[in-house]
């Protein structure tokens, strides 16, 4: 049985959709397309797309009724496409038409506990059981889910989303149309402690936690705040799930972390970076714009050119691998055997040249 | 001053556990059990059990009432023994029936938030505070915590455990007698964005979760809902703490998956798999059933057999590994030094033959 | 434009701080600081310090109206100076009475929900939609925040403070002036089954988590209850943001882990210990006192020593990594090269001794 996908809300012609972004239509126009599907599962009535070559097998067997793909790969599709330059882009437009966002209903939850010095915007949604402080404001048609805790004065621009069971923490700034997901922290304490004879001074944690415009914070993710000046998330920014970001640390413009990276406390990432998941960032370092990071990297020193970095090993059979480790290990052991080889080989030179002067 | 353990709900002899758990009995069957302890600190009353072979010098002088071990180490109990082949197993049914669950209280708390369309059946516990969105379906015995999130469309089988404080988004599906700890979110958007020349577009994420049958999902533990097909959970499977699922991941029946793992979009686990805590499992590949990945493992490619696999490297002083990174990292010069050693001596085996041939 | 950071609730004079906190004073006893900044980036008005040396260059251009700093960097200093031995702490200290938390209004939010049973001492408060089950008592000026949950049985402390949206599950007890920051899980089970014939038997956890006085532990932080026995943080522990502590792992007094770190069940940290960011710590292990592990280690084997261990590796550009890691995957392949030199080398050696014989 194929899988046809969620129905999207509604539905659209082939024809309008090429000529609302800009594809260069193959197949009837009046093909009606009303979910989106994997392109291996997809059936009847299903739009997909191609941006990984890896399934270019898959695409040949779709039984969707529309791909959206490159002209490099249009000819092995079965089915009627969509052709643009960048397929994935032009495919996550569409299922946002196919699949929009529930526009938010205003109001406040009779269980919300709201103080009376917060803003709350007419057309803004506070949901069940939220708990919102002191001189907070809350923009338009931002939706607030249940369970959130806006300690006194947060600021969410207009648009933001938060879906539910976030806290974030006095005087955190969230831009307009930022996402934030379930279980995500901003704004708590940072981790900031002096070392007195053994034992530890809790160090004020004075600064906040400014949030750009368009940034998506995950899951589970955590944003200290700054201990003595602001954790700083800049515009378009995209955290995964399970992030933390340590105290005045600044994340360039429309980097994206993917999910259980640690950035340590005034890190700097410039703009446009991709750190690859679990990679982890020491402290007080600077990456500059433009920089890859790949899966479980350690970044211990800062990185001054654009670029690719890494430092994750590939697994291995655990009996191969315990090998090379003892090996790498004991590599200084190899280093004097070739040194010893060495003096051996000029020592025998040696000789050669003397027996020749002889 | 011994630890005989909190006592359980009621207490049994050692010859009723011994017919119901089929064990043989060494020991006075009349002998009362009512609690459980770690073996080194267990006192009068007490069980203990013995399945990690380290722990055999403990055994030689515990106090405890009984100990349920295997026939190889029976004979170094000091005290009485069930015997049976798998004392792991046994001892976790036996503490089951001393430290019963206790019976789900009927009924929804008054301060919960129930839509109207919601179908919990009369059996069910909802706790106080949490809110349940429309058209979803609790079953039979499931009991909810307090402060949670079941949005729209949210499905619980018959005797599913929801501690508190956890969020399942829309249309999850969670199996029959499954369990899930504070502050897990199953179903919030999987991390996909399509980059449109340098800043992000969000990629609808129009999948769900499917969690199966006794699955066991940990405190603070997230699994992102598919991006254009569901996120599978097989029966049986276990995910400790703080672990992250991508985006349309699929993890095989009965595979277990320590803590602080991350498994990034598109991976498959097979049955039976074991995951090392904190192990990361790269995008878009398959592990086959039966394999075991040792702690902090990077598997970035696929894994087609079965076995046990690695790549972490084991701590030792700083100032030596500072060295052994050093050297590591030009290793390309001890290769350079071999090769010329190698060059070397070819060039004198030549002299020499020629000098054989003159 | 400078940044004064946010002021504080009150002014000091340098006079009153210098006798207060035993400093020497460089400067001008009457002038008055109101709150604190970054040394880059302070104002008149506010309070800097210099703690790390890298920072000395920021210092020559303070703005600040005053500086804390040891002896060795006064003479940089364009401003007045707190000199004292130990700059962090003594900031620490003036930062706290510059900054100190608001006091606790008594009181219980009524939209809380308390267990009959329990115990909450008159001057402590309890927030909105917060819930405590049976039996919990909260000592004298607790703080526990909105959206708590204190399972049946928990202890509070005097002077503890709960943020907010944590959970505390049953029996936990949580020591004097001991912070717990939000989406903490405290005692929800360990990750405890027991394999029988390829499915999991759950193991009831039944120990609990006793946690000492003055204990931080940050957002999003999980820590088991004990499977047998409990889990033990002792006093002065400081836990930053998502670690995760097994079950019936101990950790001693005034040790401080960064975030990320995964502790595996069983094991036991020393006094004073410092773990870097993301380490793991493999479980049935024991750290000595006094050790400090660098950030993204593994700890696979008990440590005995004192000292600094590490096995993280830095980040280089991918192109080079990816030789390195060819290249030591091979290694045994540059041991055969060296063995047979080596080879070559004795043969040569034994053909000249039996030229020299003939």
């Amino acid at each position: 049985m194929s899988h046809t996908g969620r129905p999207g809300r509604q539905g659209f012609t082939l024809g309008e959709l090429a000529v609302r972004h800009g594809c260069e239509l193959r197949g009837d126009p009046a093909l009606m397309v009303e979910s989106v599907a994997p392109i291996g599962l997809a059936g009847p009535g299903s739009l997909t797309f191609l941006a990984n070559p890896k399934l270019l097998a898959e695409l040949r067997h779709t039984a969707a009724t529309a791909v959206v793909l490159d002209a490099a790969t249009v000819d092995e599709s079965p089915v009627a496409a969509l052709v643009v330059s960048n397929p994935h882009a032009t495919y996550a437009r569409i299922a946002c038409e196919l699949y929009p966002a529930a526009p938010v209903t205003a109001g406040v939850h009779p269980s919300a506990i709201i103080a009376a010095s917060a803003t709350i915007d007419a057309s803004a949604w506070i949901g069940p059981h939220t708990v919102i402080g002191d001189g907070v404001t809350v923009g338009a048609r931002v939706s607030v889910g249940p369970g959130c805790i806006l300690e006194e004065g947060v600021a969410l621009a207009n648009d933001v989303r938060v879906i539910g069971r976030a806290t974030m923490c006095r005087d955190v700034r969230i831009g307009a149309r930022s996402v934030v997901h379930p279980g995500a922290v901003i704004g708590s304490d940072g981790f900031g402690f002096a070392n007195d004879r053994g034992t530890w001074l809790k160090v004020p944690q004075v600064g906040s936690v400014m949030v750009g415009d368009d940034v998506e914070i995950g899951a589970n993710t955590t944003i200290d705040r700054g201990a003595i000046g602001d954790t700083i998330i800049e515009d378009g920014v995209k955290l995964d799930n399970q992030i933390q970001i340590g105290h005045n640390v600044r994340i360039g413009a429309h980097s994206a972390l993917a999910a259980c990276v640690g950035v340590s406390g005034s890190a700097t990432i410039g703009k446009r970076c991709m750190i690859g998941g679990a990679a982890g960032i020491v402290g007080h370092l600077s990456i500059c714009d433009d920089v890859a990071v790949t899966g479980l990297t350690m970044v211990s020193s800062s990185i001054t050119e654009p670029g690719m970095y890494s430092s994750g090993w590939p697994a291995e059979r655990t009996g191969d691998w315990r090998r090379v480790v003892a090996r790498v290990k004991r590599v200084e052991r190899l280093v004097e055997r070739i040194s010893k080889l060495e003096r051996v080989g000029r020592d025998a030179q040696n000789v050669d040249k003397k027996q020749e002067q002889e």
